[in-house]
């Protein structure tokens, strides 16, 4: 356990901390007393049909999720709708390496996967909220991995699901690619098998992660077009030093792996033995599928494969050149594309 | 200076030797005594029209080129041409960082650049050839850099260029991919700034760039469609390990860093004061652009883009799953469209 005053309210609050309880993993570990960062916007009306559930994406957390998607006015807006937005296990926020006392935390901290994440988030949702049903769950990324467990593990429960730049199943290619992130912190001789004193230990593996996702997180042509400069950034060394470098250094090293660790292994054909079809064919819920188009871990093809597999979806891909990480936002007319389909989505009957 | 048995007739031969002098960099550093390691196919004609030039990609040496790409009834025929591959300076034949006394070799190894490689070859193929014309410049990746290279510099020289996934101003995303590589290398403890004792004192960082490579190198598709199986292994971690591990972690580290150093930097644009447009313009071949379907170094729209700027050239595709490295040749339908393409623009008037 250390103190990292990143992950505190100054920088992503407010948000609540439930304590769920004991949450037994599905690789045989234990977290005790797991807590959940969940930050909540708008009010449940009184047919509690209005609630819309948000889990976060690797790195990042609820405030994110508010300052980019959330708003009057927007498709998820809290004048219309009670927006849950849950941190996942490992984001720093909720219970993550750093902050689990020992011995459980640091380099001992169990194996999470997407599963465990949605099962807590169940039991917040049904038990603290008394929900059982959600009128939307969307996340992109990791965000969109949850999302997919969600509709497929809680069938009858999840009305709608739009799932952003994130697959089903993941890829052989893009756990590769993961491992090769995984690998620039781990090399790092101050990681010291997950038991450094100081994230700044970590400080040349965490740069090289963020260089990675320099690269592999936007596009070409977004180097091409210099679109960091639409960001506020004067040059290509400004925007990897004081956006990129900046982004990632002051994170945990042992959070990073736990979600990495997870968004690897993701995959709901765990419910079927394996058959993705099957899985996928459990899914009630009316979903719309939103890859990116020039993302490079989640590509077109993959999110669109998985497209023709569920029952009732819809393929909306998001026209950008700013990749995965047209996520973050900065493409406004990407922004304006999600809206729309969310918007129309929100508005058909399910 | 080490030994290294990878570097050797056994494995890359047969090739000589030629020693062309000092070559003085662009850079300012000068290589005493380069010398060029060279494999010829095929004679010379009375005419001395029949010659054609193959430089040498990242990683790869002259015989990659002999067992891919050159053979009897293919498009670079031996019984028709005379071809000339020519290992790149730092490939480990030519004179590299490895290969090079103390105190200029390993991490005091000069900066060379691609247009050091061209002149340094023009001076082989003129003086010691007697050349003055080449029917064919063709080379893929490193190659096609140093293709683009000789068109723009002695647009009188080369009559036709094949470029196969190449570009001839490297893009800011590949350098930045490129740099992700030898942060791979220089990150490992045992590089000790270039003066390491072997290359397994580098093993970590060798088996880092491998994987980069194997996600990078080749493509989404590829491990969907698990063609590592028709490379002749039986799993994907038998192909991470037994083919891009065992590939790379025998190269020596300095050699590698000095060609991505060449790659990141490869920019025709020098001749002309940083004016792409003018510099393509230069070109007098009649050029086949070639890029790979699903090249993530070097992708489709960057060639496409270089292509509109040159005077004389088609724009001819290739059709893969197998990413930049479809230049390995697994593919066989993908080696068919280029021994078509060069059969064509070997057979045009030029």
């Amino acid at each position: 356990m250390i103190e990292n005053s990143y992950y505190s309210q100054e920088v992503h609050g407010p948000y609540e901390l439930h304590d769920i309880g004991n949450l037994e993993l599905e690789e045989g570990g234990t977290i005790r007393g797991c807590k959940l960062a969940v930050a909540t916007f708008g009010s449940l009306n009184a047919a509690k049909d209005n609630a819309i559930l948000i889990p976060t994406w690797y790195s990042g957390t609820s405030k994110i999720m508010e300052q980019v998607y959330i708003g009057k006015g927007r498709a998820l807006d809290p004048d219309k709708y009670f927006i849950i937005a849950i941190n996942q296990i490992g984001s720093g926020l909720s219970t993550s390496p750093h902050n689990t006392p020992a011995p459980g935390g640091m380099g001992n901290f169990p194996r999470v996967r997407i599963g465990d994440d949605v099962r807590a988030q169940h039991k917040l949702v049904t038990e603290t909220f008394g929900l059982d049903s959600l009128a939307l769950v969307v996340g992109g990324s990791m965000g969109a991995q949850q999302t997919y467990e969600w509709a497929v593990r809680y069938p009858d429960m999840v009305k709608r699901a739009a799932p952003i730049a994130g697959t089903a199943k993941n890829t052989v290619h893009d756990f590769l690619f993961t491992e090769t992130l995984v690998d620039a912190i781990t090399a790092d001789p101050g990681f010291a098998g997950g038991f450094y004193k100081s994230s700044e230990d970590v400080r040349e593996g965490l740069l090289r992660h963020a260089k990675m996702w320099a690269v592999m997180g936007w596009s070409t042509e977004f180097f091409q077009q210099q679109r960091y400069k639409a960001l506020g950034f004067s040059s290509l060394d400004d925007f990897i030093i004081n956006f990129m470098n900046a982004y990632f250094a002051v994170m945990d090293p042992n959070d990073l792996l736990c979600m990495a660790w997870k968004w690897q292994r993701g995959d709901v054909s765990r419910h079927t033995g394996g058959d993705l079809r099957a899985a996928l064919g459990r899914i009630r819920a009316l979903t719309f599928v939103m890859p990116m188009s020039s993302d490079m871990f989640f590509p077109v093809a993959d999110c669109q494969a998985e497209w023709r597999l569920i029952p009732n979806a819809e393929f909306r891909p998001i026209e950008t050149i700013d990749g995965h990480l047209a996520l973050f936002g900065a493409d406004p007319n990407a922004l304006a594309q999600i809206d729309r389909h969310l918007t129309e989505l929100l508005a058909r009957e399910a």
